[in-house]
């Protein structure tokens, strides 16, 4: 088992999304070419709540919930039991299986927060993890937080849009090899790629067969284009049994800065996290819970408007990416991360990255927080004003012709 | 190692504050006598920020972040730069030994939160932690869920108000076999004491002697009694190489609905406890970190009115209990908890707290949460309406005599 200074070597943050003001400047002046291009400064890290604001009645709600005191300052640590019954309804609607709010639901700080505690209370000292490559950099850094075993299975994301492209041969062997937890995003993140209703049936059925818990990160399901095809819920086909979803408004809904989110399953786990809220944070903030009231229920097409926007910001970067040679990047089929795969440059992947910080003003984050198969891609969160976005990746492209071998 | 479900079952929070409602109705039909006492209800399990309300400016403040949009609802993990250079100057003030907001504050989701980050930070799988019998209940089950060996250290808080009655050959004793790390409150959480100089200047002694790190919890240390004896601050002390502060303004300041804490100590330990927090709840809510701007830094006379105010409630506490023959409590010198020794009752602790419950309408936590030591007592956050606690206090008493062997 790691020492607790070889576990915390493992949590690197250095190229994490939004850290990039604490990285040391590197050495770039031995490779670095050409002038600066000039433009308004885009962080892809992550997106940007002043182009895409808060869901409306966000900050409204929020106040109420000050104003009602202390009863919605304290609440249960899995969350305040009259949001939580109401949410679960939306969430069960949304999701097409049904959901106790009493008993199947927790409330927690973030999406974030909500994945810590599923993986805390489903894996142990030794267990072997089934993780996607790629996948959200914080899945392996939680497996490898609790002393798991990381099992890797690929993601062919490039091959097409008539599924995710996960290796079902390669997760099977891995099942059967005696993993517990299967942890995967969908729609996929980084590669906006969702998972087909063949493969989430597949997946469904061979967690029944070897027994595994299954933790659906489904953080961006809701911004769904009109062209990505059908979404399948995988609770719905599942079972609630040995499934727990993870979902929060931080994404689509733009209320990242109120740090909610939700996780529902089983009744056993859902005790557990519990357990562990109560000594990680008590709770997700009590006024901010007041937000959830909010979600799910959106004034009439307002989402749609969301969709719309982003889907026509993405088939811009989408042109602009692959007029250039050598560039490949899969069409999104939902949420807003796009995630390009760069042709053979110059300076080494995350060099281009620096660079593209100070000669482009662009911020990316680097492909090898998902994969170490992935170096050369890099990951876009296209949240951003449209024509801001734009020209940002005319600088990416113009550099990549700079730097490219 | 314990494995996952037995790791759970140690974090039970059936009996923890504010957690009641979710308790499971116990049969006390044969044990229960006589009529329902009738009066307004009071939940001592925790302050009421109904009637002491939070610190003034905390609302228009957290406005102001929702107004600043992005910049605020993405911050760097460990906290906004600005906010943390500021009270990090706040900090060094009130504890009276500098600190860089830089490199040594890392601003996080309540103290629950610092405290967390804290003990998984310093305590791996078999570390050896010394522990108050009694403390606040989090302590144990912390270093419980990472695998460290729990060693107990009394505190006799009942032996006068000149220290806070620490056992110093037993610490030693736990320093000499080995325990790596120390973690207390102080003001003592459940007691109310405060430690005297002497017995902080032991502890930095002895810490320094034997290489362990101290995590001293002052979340409560504000809320200072005229009378209480003077408040000294490890870190000024201890230097602040081997020692991690939290504080935060959930209590004093009724700030909890906001989830806000902070943890100062050495960088290398902030910077560990960055990388956690990266994949627990990425950081603070960004709106809600706003507040603490005005944090420490209150309209003059605010502290000293809110004070007084609870010294007020303590007193006419204390004197109601001290009438009744065999309840035993120490005069709390700071914060808002008091702790009282009940004498033989013909019902068990667990049920005298239920007893309370049903017929007086009064909420406390049992002595059971902070040691194995304590089952005849319990604890009462006596930040309440003043006239209310009062009420409530003399209904606990009037049972006491109704249910005394």
């Amino acid at each position: 088992m790691a020492s607790i200074a070889e576990k915390f070597e493992t949590l690197k943050t250095d190229n994490a999304p939004g850290q990039e003001t604490r990285q040391q400047a590197a050495n770039l002046d031995d490779v670095i070419k050409g002038e600066t291009l000039v433009g308004r400064p885009v962080d892809f890290s992550h997106g940007d709540v002043d182009a895409f604001e808060p869901a409306p009645g966000a900050f409204e709600t929020f106040c109420d919930g000050v104003r009602a005191g202390a009863r919605q300052a304290y609440t249960e640590y899995r969350g305040k039991e009259e949001i939580r019954e109401a949410l679960a309804e939306r969430l069960a609607d949304f999701t097409g299986a049904p959901l106790s709010g009493a008993r199947e639901l927790i409330l927690t700080p973030g999406t974030q927060g909500a994945l810590f505690l599923t993986i805390a209370a489903t894996v142990g000292a030794g267990d072997k993890v089934a993780i996607v490559q790629p996948d959200y950099f914080a899945n392996r850094k939680l497996v490898q937080f609790f002393d798991g075993e990381i099992c890797p299975v690929q993601l062919d994301y490039l091959a097409g849009t008539d599924r995710a492209g996960l290796d079902l041969d390669e997760l099977e062997s891995v099942f059967k090899a005696g993993a517990k937890v299967f942890v995967f995003s969908n729609p996929s993140n980084p590669t906006g790629a969702i998972y087909s209703p063949d493969e989430i049936r597949a997946i469904a059925e061979l967690a029944s067969r070897y027994g595994v818990t299954v933790i659906a990160d489904q953080l961006y399901s809701r911004l769904h284009y009109s062209d990505g095809g059908p979404y399948t819920h995988l609770r719905a086909l599942a079972g609630s049994e040995n499934v727990v979803t993870i979902m929060g408004p931080s994404k689509t809904e733009s209320l990242s800065g109120y740090r909610l989110g939700a996780a529902f399953g089983p009744a056993k786990l859902i005790e557990r996290m519990e357990r562990l809220q109560a000594i990680v944070s008590l709770r997700a903030a009590g006024y901010n819970q007041s937000v959830l009231r909010t979600w799910l229920c959106e004034p009439e097409g307002w989402l749609e408007e969301r969709i719309r926007l982003h889907q026509a910001i993405r088939d811009d970067l989408l042109a602009t990416f692959r007029a250039a040679d050598g560039i490949a990047v899969r069409t999104p089929q939902a949420g807003s991360y796009l995630f390009a795969r760069l042709p053979a440059l110059d300076v080494s992947p995350l060099d281009f990255v620096r660079i593209l910080r100070r000669q482009a003003d662009v911020i990316v984050t680097p492909g090898s927080e998902f994969s170490p198969h992935t170096l050369d891609s890099m990951r876009l969160n296209f949240s951003q004003d449209h024509a801001a976005a734009k020209a940002a990746v005319e600088r990416i492209v113009e550099l990549v012709e700079r730097y490219r071998t």
